[in-house]
C-alpha cells in the first residue's frame, strides 16, 4: 500500500516537471519591472529579476495530484482547502506587488483577518464536522493525549497562524523553504500514511511537487515561490498537523519556522527596548548570511536540523 | 522497532558531530602543502587549502554506532568489514597524497588488486559463510528472483568495483557523494528494515553521519571525505545490496553513481576514436559546471534525481 504514496510523489512530480517550463515564462514576464523585497541584505539585489508566484505551479501539481487520489474523503479535502486558502491570501498579496507594481502588497491587517477567516472555518470543520475534538497527542507520551478544552480555541489559532507566517517568513534564501518543507511533508506523509489516515496522498503530492519545484528554485533560483507558495505550504502544514492531532510536533519538526518566527520577535523586542538590534538581520537566515556563510550554506544547516528534528518527531510519536 | 533505526542514525549523528572539531584541525594540519588533484576545472584551484581524509570521521562514528548495535551479527560484520576494507585502500591513497605529497597517491593496478582481494573475500561470504547464494532479486517483478549461476561470479566483480569506483568518481563537488549516498543509505536502510534484515542499524548508521559530515561537507567545503570516505562509502552500499540480494538496484538508486562512471568511459572511449570530447570535462558533474551550473545547482539537481530513483527503487522492490 506504501506504493500509492509512492504514486502520488511520481506524478506529482511530474506535474510539476511539465507546468514549469510553461509557466516559468509567462511568470518572468508579469514579473519585469517589480523589486526585490526591500529588507534583505544588499547581496540579494541581483535577485531582483527573478520571476515569483512559483507558487501557482506549486498548488496546482499538489492539487491536481491530490484529486486523482483523494476521491470522496473529507478530511483530505479539509487540507486541500485550508492549503488552498491560504494559498489564495498569498497569491492576492504576490499580485498586488507584482502586476500593480507595489512593492508591499496586502496591508498587515488584511492578511490576518484573511488568515482568522480560514482558519475559523477550519476549526469549525474540526470541532463540528469531523469532530476531531480539543484533544492533542503529547510528544514522548506513546500516544497519550491532552485535551485542553477551551483553551484549544486561542492555541488553535496561535498554531495556524503562527506557522503559517513562520513558513512564510522562512522563504527568504534560495530553496530554503522548499527544501525544509520537503522533509517536513515527508514526515507528516510517512506518520499520516502509517497512522492509517487518509490524508497521504496530499503530504505525497507535496513532496513530489516541492522536489521537482526545487529543481528550479535551489541556489541559484530561476523562480521564486512567492507568498502564494509559503502561505499554501504553512496551510498545509498546520492542517494537516491538526487532522492528525499532532500540533504540537510542529514545534519540533517545524524548529527552522520556530526559530525563523522567535528572531523576529527577539529583534523586534529588543529593538524597542534598547534600540539596538541582536542579529544582524531577522529573520535568522539573513544573520548567518551576513555572519559570512553562503546563502546555500545556511539552506544545507536548515536542511540537516529538519531532518533529525523530524527523526526526532518519529521517535515522540513512540510507535 | 523503528525506533532503533533513529537512535541509531542520532547517535551516530552526535559521534560525528563531536569527532569532527577536534579531527577536522588534525586533517587541516595534515593537508599543508598538498594540491588539490589536478583534473578538475580551474575554478577548484581555490579548493586548495582544504582538509581531505574526513572520510576517516565517517568510518568512526559509522563503526562505533554499528558496533554499539549489531552485536553477534555476521551479515552486520561482514557488511561492516567490507566498508573497513574499502575504506582502508582509500586511507593508504590519500596518505601517501596527502603526507608524502605525491598528487596522485596509490597506482592504479595497486588500488584494484586490493579491490579484488576485498571483493574476493566477501564474495566467500556470501557463497560459503551466509550461503546467500546466487540469486538476485529482479526490479518490478514482485521479487522475484533470476539465479545467476556461474555467471554470478564475473556480475559480482563488475558490480563490486564498478559501484566503488563509481561513488568514488561521483566526489568531485562539494556535498555531491555525501548528500547522494546519504540517500541511497536511507533507502537501504528502509529496506533492511522492512526486510527484517539485521543490518538496518548500519545503514542508519551511515545516515547519522553523512549528515553530520554534510555540516562542513557541504558547499563550500571544510571538509572533503577523500578516497577513505568515498571508497568506505560504496563498500557500505555494494555490500549491503548483495546481503539484501539487491544489486540490480544499485542501477537505479545508484543512476548518479552509474552516469558519473558511464560519463567517464564513454569520454575516453570517444577520445580515443576520434580524438575529441564529447563532455567538456568527465566525470559528467564538471561538464555541467563548465556549461555554467554553480557547484551547488550540480549538486542539489543530482540530489533530487536520486530521491526520485529512492521512490522508483522502493516500487521496483514491489512488497
Amino acid at each position: 500500500m506504501y506504493n500509492v504514496a509512492i504514486y502520488a510523489v511520481l506524478i506529482s512530480f511530474i506535474i510539476n516537471l511539465i507546468l514549469s517550463p510553461i509557466l516559468i515564462p509567462y511568470l518572468s514576464k508579469l514579473k519585469l519591472g517589480q523589486f526585490v523585497r526591500d529588507d534583505g541584505p544588499k547581496s540579494h539585489l541581483k535577485k531582483a529579476g527573478t520571476p515569483t508566484m512559483g507558487g501557482i505551479i506549486i498548488l496546482s501539481s499538489t492539487l491536481l495530484t491530490s484529486i486523482l487520489f483523494l476521491k470522496d474523503n473529507k478530511d483530505g479535502l479539509a487540507v486541500l482547502l485550508v492549503t488552498l486558502g491560504f494559498g489564495i491570501i498569498g497569491f492576492i498579496d504576490d499580485f498586488i506587488k507584482v502586476a500593480m507594481k507595489r512593492s508591499l502588497g496586502l496591508k498587515a491587517y488584511q492578511k490576518i483577518i484573511a488568515q482568522f477567516i480560514i482558519s475559523g472555518c477550519f476549526l469549525y470543520y474540526i470541532l463540528n464536522i469531523a469532530n476531531i475534538g480539543t484533544s492533542v497527542i503529547i510528544p514522548f507520551s506513546q500516544g497519550k493525549e491532552v485535551n485542553l478544552g477551551i483553551w484549544f480555541l486561542p492555541f488553535f489559532f496561535i498554531v495556524m497562524l503562527g506557522t503559517v507566517n513562520g513558513v512564510n517568513l522562512t522563504d527568504g534564501l534560495d530553496g530554503l523553504v522548499s527544501s525544509v518543507t520537503v522533509l517536513i511533508a515527508t514526515f507528516f506523509t510517512i506518520v499520516s500514511w502509517g497512522e492509517n489516515s487518509s490524508i497521504f496522498p496530499i503530504g505525497a503530492a507535496v513532496v513530489g511537487s516541492l522536489l521537482a519545484f526545487l529543481l528550479f528554485n535551489s541556489y541559484p533560483a530561476k523562480v521564486f515561490m512567492g507568498d502564494t507558495g509559503s502561505l499554501a505550504l504553512g496551510g498545509f502544514v498546520v492542517s494537516t498537523a491538526f487532522i492528525l492531532k499532532m500540533p504540537i510536533f510542529i514545534a519540533i519538526v517545524g524548529i527552522i519556522y520556530l526559530i525563523e518566527s522567535i528572531s523576529v520577535m527577539i529583534q523586534v523586542a529588543y529593538f524597542k527596548a534598547t534600540g539596538k538590534r541582536i542579529f544582524k538581520m531577522a529573520p535568522i537566515h539573513h544573520h548567518f548570511e551576513l555572519s559570512g556563510w553562503t546563502e546555500s550554506k545556511v539552506v544545507s544547516v536548515f536542511c540537516i536540523a529538519t531532518a533529525v528534528a523530524c527523526l526526532i518527531g518519529l521517535l515522540g510519536l513512540g510507535r
